[in-house]
């Protein structure tokens, strides 16, 4: 568990592209992100305070959260002043990039010397347990995709946000990187050894209310070859009782895979409700979120009026449209 | 890659149950198994000629393999005692303990200072790739079961010998750590980070001569919740050109989900062909290998003859009957 609130380091960041990570607090919790950190040439810009250390301390913020990408792989001289700084400073650090803060011998030694934390999120810092498939009290939703990358954590973080408004009982459950620097909590699915996939999962959806939802961050496709054990450990671990499809029409190919065409919205539904029924008899597909961001506002409506007639479940672009008819299928459940 | 052939090391096992991975070296790779270690109180007994170390070297072997489990998951006093001559000896150690014998410090130190190898085989020693879904040359078969532990192994291995037997070009590929040591290479898929699995079994089974197969050994079940994961980057990584299936008829309910219920064959095959067809689309379903052993031969026929006949697909016993009816039909496909 990640402390909040945050500053949001953006380093050098040549463009608000390297910031994703640092968008996304802002977007979905902005209510953790109290300001930015930028270094001399920084062109991201997240509309947030300018914040110095001491700046962010007297503001109450626990954690330097850095929202970048950082080039080559290599954490510079530059950041590395300013993050043993935040150390000194007595606020812990949490970063996603693939070279882990705790390989680099001098920001370790400042933390193990001020007693603070560095939060690697690619890394689970959990013992998980193997998976026993008991059914859990409270309800679970899951966004399931026809490839990588069409939305999932965008749709599953706006029901929550729509969810929560409505007065529902909602819980956004991260199992990616992204996903765990903004909510502070999270699963690393994609770096959990094999055996324990699925009990992870089971870990991060405890029993709960049972009028309570969680909404499961989706990772991979099954139609994906290289990541489709990840989904069905989530399928399987998540026992969702609701799965919400996500398609993105305008891909030719599988993301990364150019000799592999996307399935239709048909074939995923045809495919996943067998396989999520093995863990939940109960689990419907309640709708369809469609990334539309390639499309026309006409082409895209006219998409999801006849994804609506074809399929007979309601189908929005959450980004677009709003996620109110999705919120409205899981009441329905 | 461990060095053979091997010494059996059977410790103090109380029973021939616990020397299961010794049988399986002994039974599958006759030609490593040179010999057994036994210590007083060895209540199993493999009918290999019982070796001293300095036997063993005599005789070329070059690596002490573990072949029972040890009690408690503690590496005793008595067994390191042989462990550490071993080293000292000039021998690789090799073991699929759950406890290392990297962690062992003497062992370690040992192994340093001798210059020998401790081989984990729980443990990958292979940085995989993520897999790119590529289509490979030479053909696969794999395993696929109903449930966990319904005799996958036991059936690529069969059919193994069988292929050689017949002068087919033929290769188990190992994805567990009984396979592994069996005959020295392979992969702990279940050790393997999510991101990486379907890359490691594309790994394993890499581009081939036209008429050559992988046998590629099984683990897990699509319909077993704790590990379906694995099986998804199986069927996925090796993109199996043939695929067998695995059943034990008179299970009650999934192997540790007792709220589980075992599928049909029909089930299974009606699962796992679309499936497989999104990585190779000409996969198809050639046999059925059934563990009768807990049926009376007559029932055990009468079984095996109904499958064939609803199911349209040969169907044996491998341990009882014979690999012969699945090589046949690989041979066709």
């Amino acid at each position: 568990m990640i402390e909040t609130p945050y500053l949001l380091f953006l380093g050098d960041a040549p463009d608000m592209l390297a910031a994703k990570v640092a968008i996304g607090i802002r977007d979905w919790r902005p209510e953790n992100a109290l300001g930015q950190l930028r270094l001399p040439g920084c062109g991201a810009d997240l509309g947030l305070p300018d914040m110095t250390l001491a700046e962010a301390k007297a503001a109450g913020v626990k954690t330097v959260v850095i929202g970048v990408a950082n080039r080559g792989g290599v954490i510079s001289q530059d950041w590395k002043k300013v993050l043993v700084a935040a150390l000194e400073e007595g606020f812990d650090l949490a970063a996603g990039l693939h070279n882990l803060l705790r390989d680099e011998a001098d920001l370790r030694a400042v933390a193990e010397a001020t007693g603070r934390t560095l939060h690697d999120v690619r890394v689970p810092s959990v013992k998980y347990p193997i998976a026993d498939g008991k059914k859990r009290t409270g309800k679970r939703c899951l966004a399931v995709g026809t490839d990588c990358s069409v939305g999932k954590m965008y749709t599953a973080m706006a029901m929550e946000r729509e969810m929560i408004a409505a007065g529902m009982k909602a819980t956004f459950r991260a199992t990616g990187q992204t996903g765990i620097l903004i909510t502070g909590d999270g699963v690393p699915l994609d770096a959990v050894i094999a055996d324990f996939m699925a009990g992870s999962v089971e870990w991060l959806t405890p029993d709960n209310d049972p009028d309570h939802w969680d909404l499961i961050e989706g990772q991979g496709s099954l139609f994906h070859v290289s990541f489709s054990g990840v989904t069905m450990a989530l399928i399987h671990g998540g026992q969702p009782d609701a799965l919400i499809l996500c398609h993105e029409p305008t891909r030719t190919h599988m993301r990364g895979l150019p000799d592999y065409t996307p399935p239709t919205l048909e074939a995923l539904r045809d495919m996943v409700l067998p396989i999520a029924r093995i863990a939940n008899p109960a689990c419907q597909i309640v709708g369809v979120s469609v990334n539309t961001q390639h499309m026309t506002e006409e082409s895209a409506r006219a998409y999801l009026a006849r994804v609506e007639a074809e399929m007979g479940l309601p189908a929005t672009d959450p980004y677009r449209f709003g996620a109110a008819p999705l919120v409205a299928a899981l009441a329905a459940v």
